[in-house]
């Protein structure tokens, strides 16, 4: 099924460690081309996407503990404060696997309603690095993440493991079916095929740097796989 | 040539994001079994190993900003305090590596010093993942480092790029000789061969999560590559 204005599903993602901001300047110029739902880049980078993408819709995103998610809470609470300080609409931190792997569900919990409460209404997505859980800990990341309000459950932060898996957002999906979490599907996302399946399976979002390469897939027909800026 | 007292040369280093509290009781016994320098834990679990190794010499080495680096300076100033206050002795920073690539050596340089300032007369490490650095620009780290007063230069987190190599530390020596900066070699080292290579070049100190298998070449007189617990 073809998806009706699929660039919207867009955050257009850097987060290469070794990004300099002539890559933002054609990050941000691509997603005012493009009309993509936001930009992801590194906490240092949010104010000059800003800058770039003033006066567009375009949002700004950017992360929280990223990609090891194994910061003190009020280190994670830091970064949030300074980011959305500087500008940023939406942020996506990246749980402690620690707790997760812990079974500290409770720990998880705490941790993501103070971040949930320091975003107030800004959208705020939990990356639990799916494709290093097991089906119950995916489970229990779905529960503890709609208990605790987060807006979105993200799959992978694209540093860590394989990335984004279609069984793991059908599970997703069937897990938080009627709640207001939506699905985030990112890492390792850059074809037109695998945009779309992650989309009719229920994803909400999709996180990736080939974003412009879809795009381009859709127009012209060709739906294989592309190279890519990175692991995203 | 033979290293004397191998052990004290070596942060015993857990890094995965996936490690659980059960991974971090076995680091600390390794690390109190064979004496080893440190051990290198993500900051949540700071207070867990400070809490098993209360009482012996082993000291307590964390990481700020890792494994990206590219988070806003108050960020990491703020981890940096936290885990002080937790009681790390040793802190190992990531550069921000977009300052690198982009020159911004007055950034990087200010960032440092505001972190050594914060770290008064702890140890602090700055890793510049010098494996996906030109010879121009570890020259300039090196500069940089120095004149910031860091303790240590730190050749890589183990997550970005292929990990320490012979010639960069060597490189590093030779700009740093005479200086107070000293050099810790880290990612990839997993073998005594590779250890001791790294330490007859100049490196002081060895991040490696084959620490145990390393020591234990050693006393059996076997030297070659051994298999590692993760990438570091």
């Amino acid at each position: 099924m073809q998806i009706k204005n699929l660039n919207k599903y867009f955050d257009h993602t850097l987060l290469k460690v070794t990004s300099t901001k002539k890559d933002y300047i054609t990050l941000c110029k691509e997603a005012l081309e493009h009309s993509f739902y936001s930009v992801c880049v590194p906490p240092i980078f949010v104010p000059f996407a800003k800058n770039q993408l003033q006066g567009s819709n375009v949002k700004i995103c950017s992360v929280v503990g990223f990609p090891s998610g194994l910061n003190n809470t009020e280190t994670k609470i830091n970064e949030t404060k300074v980011l959305l300080k500087q500008g940023a609409d939406e942020i996506d931190m990246v749980a402690n696997l620690s707790f997760i792997k812990s079974k500290s569900w409770g720990k998880l919990y705490s941790e993501i309603s103070f971040i949930r409460n320091k975003c107030s209404k800004k959208v705020l997505k939990v990356i639990v690095e799916s494709s290093l859980l097991t089906k119950d800990e995916i489970l229990n990341c779905c529960l503890v993440i709609k208990n605790a309000k987060a807006d979105f459950i993200k799959t992978s932060t694209g540093f860590n493991g394989p990335g984004a898996k279609l069984q793991d957002v059908q599970f997703m999906q069937q897990v938080l079916y009627g709640s207001d979490v939506k699905i985030k599907a990112s890492g390792g996302i850059r074809s037109l095929a695998s945009a779309t399946q992650f989309i009719n399976l229920g994803a909400q979002r999709i996180g990736s740097s080939s974003g412009v390469q879809i795009i381009n897939q859709l127009k012209t027909g060709i739906t294989n796989e592309t190279s890519s800026r990175s692991n995203y």
